[in-house]
């Protein structure tokens, strides 16, 4: 256990992150703290549970994955630890950790309520340096992760928008837009085999037509919108050399049709 | 001596940041090194001296905390290292340690003039990499820290807006924004119970009127401005919700004012 | 070989750098990963060509320099290692690597074709990921770089704006704007001594013309024009206390003309 990840809606305008690291390297000196993405948008708890569960695996086996997007801090929301076989989670129970969670073999949730384990006196506004650094550090030490409090069985779960087959369509929509303005959308390579089986398809987002699944950026024409399975195995709307976002005239939630046949 | 903190206005676009340390870790490749922040306002030295105020004391003790925000790089404006009971400073003489030592135990403050320590040949634009920050390396090494240049009294102060008093009237302004919008004062904890004692008071910012401080963002309506104690002691003005800043159409030096009675 | 450093055109809105600093680590759980820039504009290969160039003699012997900005990442494009005396290269052979390696001792070129160091499967849209990673954290754990792949001759080079001699005028253009908006051009020192032996000179860029070469960046009056030679080495143009992009309308490509007597 020696590597923490970070994952939060803190920005980089201001010393919150910094300081959490400071709080966490007091306690460990010897941790690895990896920045994983503090650019989520603000209390978007939807975009960081999709950020982290397309990122928690390539990890080491052991890190500590530490989220802290937190609209519910200084309420009576719970803060949790979830230890799963090969990682350790710590966030607020909010539902981020839910869509990582999925598919896991869950060991333990502990409610952390163990004020032995945070920085006193603990404010209502920022527990990311009061309790969710220091647990994160103080679980890299090795603490038994029944110290930190009492065990539940269950963390509050997300409600992520499902794509929704009717008749000869399925019907997703654009759940994230990446750096590039890259469209990634819910529609899964698995769900979508699973639902043409090995039908012809074409696909409609923005008032655009696609007719096939590309093997790369760079096959369509340049300006003209593709197709992709990206990394993480979702379907992504790309446009060649150009910025999908603005030239579809697209956002989150735009959808995307799938017609079978 | 094993931890680095480095605050800049380097901003996050350039290769300013990489580069110093490139150069502190060919000098001492055993050393972390922690962003506290790189996004202080291009040469806004009160911001960082207040971002360091608030960052410093969570780090771990012998941490050595550089700053480079130095509008007068290439000029005769000093160069010093503080030394403190728990801490070593490294920045241009400009007031940006300023709020920081206040209160602090200081043990020596050094100029830096020793160039023995200096990458050469050192430049008129870049002191964060050709001076500052090969001196903290060489300082996490465990050079006296008399080597680095002469022994002087005093370092420069900086203005800070203090909050004033008339009559049953305490008038303040917000002196910094975060990521969020959220507006923080020059309103202390305790500036505020000194002043009030026990009484009741109203407060005003941007035209609204609040009447008690919350423990916690969400106990305002969503949309409804709050006041509530940051976690580093000051009064802040947040919108449940939203963006403070935004919402009350507030910015830097917009004054607040709490009325006793 | 204790430390990679990271450029790329990922920014910091998504999970991309993370995840890959997550890869390496998991395979060489000691290196220190040093971000040398993320915010290369999306596929400008000159501005991350230039970065480098102006960054990689600053890191400690041995670093492994890891380059991902990538157009053609899922084409047939060729991934590239190179050892030089002092450092390893890891990029796509796009020409990024062009302006660093121009004037080094390059020992080595390999083509990167082992997939036993790949990650699978290996994605078309995130070579950072599945490629370049993991062949960089091996490199670094000191396997040998011929088992990477096979040895080539040479790498894709670049086409950089060189000045142009003109009977008495040199003529250049702004190549690079750093984040406080000062104009980088490609007028390098050496380039302007050998054109000017030691006449007299006139610099005109966007319609203004200064006559000198200062020595710090307060040297001129507050809102004028200025140059300065650059911490790289290239002929800057500033304006003290103002943002000289901004000021002058000026923006890459901008001509620069410097005149003889």
């Amino acid at each position: 256990m020696s590597v923490i990840s970070l994952l939060t809606d803190f920005g980089d305008k201001d010393n919150f992150v910094g300081v959490m690291k400071g709080v966490i390297l007091k306690i460990n000196p010897r941790l690895k703290i990896i920045d994983l993405c503090h650019n989520v948008k603000p209390q978007d708890i939807l975009q960081a549970a999709f950020l982290l569960k397309n990122s928690f695996k390539y990890f080491p086996k052991g890190t500590v994955h530490l989220v802290v997007v937190d609209p519910g801090v200084g309420t009576k929301r719970r803060k949790i630890l979830v230890k799963t076989k090969d990682y350790y989670f710590v966030a607020p129970d909010n539902g981020v950790l839910d869509l990582s969670l999925q598919g896991e073999n869950i060991e333990k949730i502990i409610e952390i309520t163990n004020d032995k384990y945070f920085l006193k006196p603990v404010s209502n506004t920022f527990h990311g340096r009061d309790v969710f650094a220091p647990v994160a550090a103080y679980l890299s030490l090795g603490k038994r992760i029944d110290d930190f409090g009492k065990r539940i069985k269950g963390i509050k779960h997300l409600n992520l928008p499902v794509p929704k087959r009717v008749k000869n369509i399925l019907l997703g929509e654009v759940i994230y837009i990446d750096h590039f303005g890259n469209l990634i959308t819910n529609i899964t390579k698995d769900g979508f085999k699973d639902f043409l089986k090995d039908s012809n398809f074409k696909i409609y987002i923005a008032g655009r037509l696609i007719t096939k699944i590309s093997h790369s950026y760079q096959e369509a024409k340049k300006n003209k919108p593709l197709a992709i399975w990206n990394s993480f195995g979702n379907l992504e709307i790309s446009v060649a050399g150009a910025c999908a976002k603005e030239c579809l005239s697209a956002d989150l939630k735009t959808p995307i049709k799938i017609i079978k046949g």
